[in-house]
């Protein structure tokens, strides 16, 4: 029987190159990884992945995950411990769980402007009072935060994306870093780093995890295996302060389940416990930074002197500035018209500041539909 | 290199019976068929399971759970329809989403007293303000609900195990269906029913699901693979009105995160289809009533006139009554010593109503720890 329902979040017109939706490449799944390392883990006689999970998360892929991240270069300079993780199903649902623990109706937060789109309705679903604080070229303007807190702004925490923002690319360097948590400890916030981009970079690694730089337990570090091996697992962790990560742990939500994602965790744990991993986070480099290349190439060809951008350290995405003063959002329908879509500038703010911007990702598509996209969309603004 | 860290939630002393846990049977947990359809599912050639979900839930699965509802004796007399149903990861996780989505701190909500324990917690943790309805042999008190409405009460919604209800095992009958989605009605409150036992029957179904009653779109059903498949997965589903379900669905965080368990989705999708669920499920019916029985004569054989309850027609619990007026947690330290435990009537209340009673579970046991424990239960009661 055909369903007429959707299978997948991607939505996306015949035809149409959807140079919008930060997804990453279907063919670059990693299928026979997942295969391999399901089924060893399926071979064990006991049937322990079908069970109610701890709280934390399931011990062994807690040391696992541990094991891995204390060698990643560019995670953190410092040993992860296993007490400084709790496994969560994916960021969002993190970012939601956080907002329930942490937050109640009223309460004020931060977030970048521009910042992911999708975040600001989950935290309005919180009736939380969110509230956007400008960025530059290193991210987050630290003068503007400071200057609203001085102001007397309370907020319970600042959520942030402090490596290879989304939308803009940005990372912040390290003596940010350092000047963030120093006044999230005057302040007394809590700053929600949305860090699941961390593994995507290209030539050099970005500065570590914020959690390196804290110092007053104000950090909360999201992780996630969406960008790293594949978002349909829901699969992430919370690294941050062990009293935190028992809060976590001693929710009710997640004894009640016995973890959040007990299964896919078991799965994982054999493919990091493999070596599969690693490899695949390289592969992605690789292919991403390619991808990037083969953007960065077309825009110059086919766009000349009229937009703006910084070739991406990593990450998804250009975030491209017109020059010209223009609305990009008013060219949304002519796009689809010439097969080809973007996210507007406007997605990612409530202000006007960015409506001359649109976002790119060269994650999704093969490098002949980049170019093939980048060319249908200089038609679009052309004149 | 060896864990510290637990791997499952259940946590039980060596040497201790532990009646206490409402989990099910590991040895019944269907590891060959879990382990069929992945093989299944994974040997398509396409990698859809691992990219972002549709929001709703994976399509097909989602068809395909809607055919296996409505083909199921004892969940409803009507067709469910796909458009009927919200994929969720698990009873908990939907508990938690529609406290987000249609409460705001400070409301007040119902639940039954006594009720399934770590709701309350979830309840609280939403700085929600939970009041108790008193229950009787036909679960909740329809009386004392509607004398707390006349007198002013508004809550937002009552939360409710009307099948098999934990810990009481009582089943609502149809008539109270009926008056209790007429009070929801007048009163304008959701109903969100946990019916994640509704398929755990022995010799009859029971009233099919507190949706066929609803009639002014108040009801929520949650059910879940949990209690009928294997907890581990973390997959469930809302079966509610469809304007509810556009809610749900049209969530910042189920969009965030491309449905809320997309993967274990594609995994039960599979074993459905393979016909492999239905043939589960009577297994655990017959096995479940097998032990219910076991206890029942243990109870008989080692406890004399002591105690009263009711077999139960269904689900996970016997509801234990002492007719002298006992404390029951206090006589945990002692089951402790003696190698047996339970969870004592006051867990699930805030009254002292239910402090000689206790509860004791029959699915996670094989049938001669169940004799072994009642045994020794008997001990810890006796003078």
């Amino acid at each position: 029987m055909k369903s007429d329902l959707p299978k997948l979040l991607l939505d996306i017109k015949d035809g149409v190159i959807d140079l919008g939706w930060g997804h990453p490449s279907a063919r670059l799944h990693p299928l026979q990884k997942i295969k391999q390392s399901t089924l060893s883990m399926l071979s064990y006689d006991h049937a322990e992945s079908l069970q109610y999970g701890a709280s934390q998360g399931y011990g062994p892929f807690i040391e696992t995950l541990a094991r891995f991240l204390s060698q990643q270069k560019g995670y953190s300079k410092n040993k992860v411990f296993s007490n400084q993780l709790f496994i969560t199903s994916g960021a969002s649902q993190a970012i939601d769980f956080i907002c329930t623990l942490l937050t109640v109706a009223g309460d004020s937060v931060l977030v970048e402007n521009p910042t992911y789109f999708v975040v600001e309705g989950m935290l309005n679903t919180h009736k939380l009072n969110v509230i956007g604080v400008n960025c530059n070229e290193n991210g987050l303007d630290l003068d503007d935060l400071e200057h609203k807190l001085k102001s007397g702004l309370k907020p319970k925490f600042l959520y942030t994306i402090p490596t290879f923002h989304n939308p803009t690319g940005t990372t912040m360097p390290s003596q940010n870093r350092q000047r963030l948590v120093s006044l999230a400890n005057k302040y007394n916030f809590h700053i929600v780093a949305d860090e699941v981009y961390q593994f995507i970079y290209f030539n050099e690694p970005p500065p570590t995890s914020l959690l390196d730089y804290d110092t007053q337990g104000k950090v909360i570090s999201l992780g996630s295996f969406s960008k790293i091996l594949a978002p349909g697992l829901r699969l992430g962790w919370i690294y941050s302060n062990p009293q935190l990560i028992k809060t976590f742990t001693d929710s009710p939500l997640a004894f009640s389940g016995g973890g959040l994602n007990h299964f896919t965790s078991t799965i994982v744990n054999e493919l990091i416990g493999m070596n599969l991993l690693e490899s695949h986070i390289h592969e992605l480099q690789h292919e991403y930074l390619r991808r990037a290349t083969v953007m960065d190439n077309s825009l110059k060809q086919y766009f000349d002197n009229s937009i703006e951008y910084i070739f991406p350290k990593g990450g998804y995405y250009f975030w491209i500035k017109f020059i010209e003063k223009l609305n990009t959002s008013n060219f949304l329908d002519k796009a689809e018209e010439l097969g080809v879509s973007f996210r507007p500038g406007n997605f990612f703010t409530h202000t006007s500041d960015y409506d001359n911007f649109l976002r790119l990702t060269y994650t999704l598509y093969e490098p002949y539909d980049l170019v093939e996209g980048v060319k249908r969309l200089s038609k679009v603004f052309s004149k």
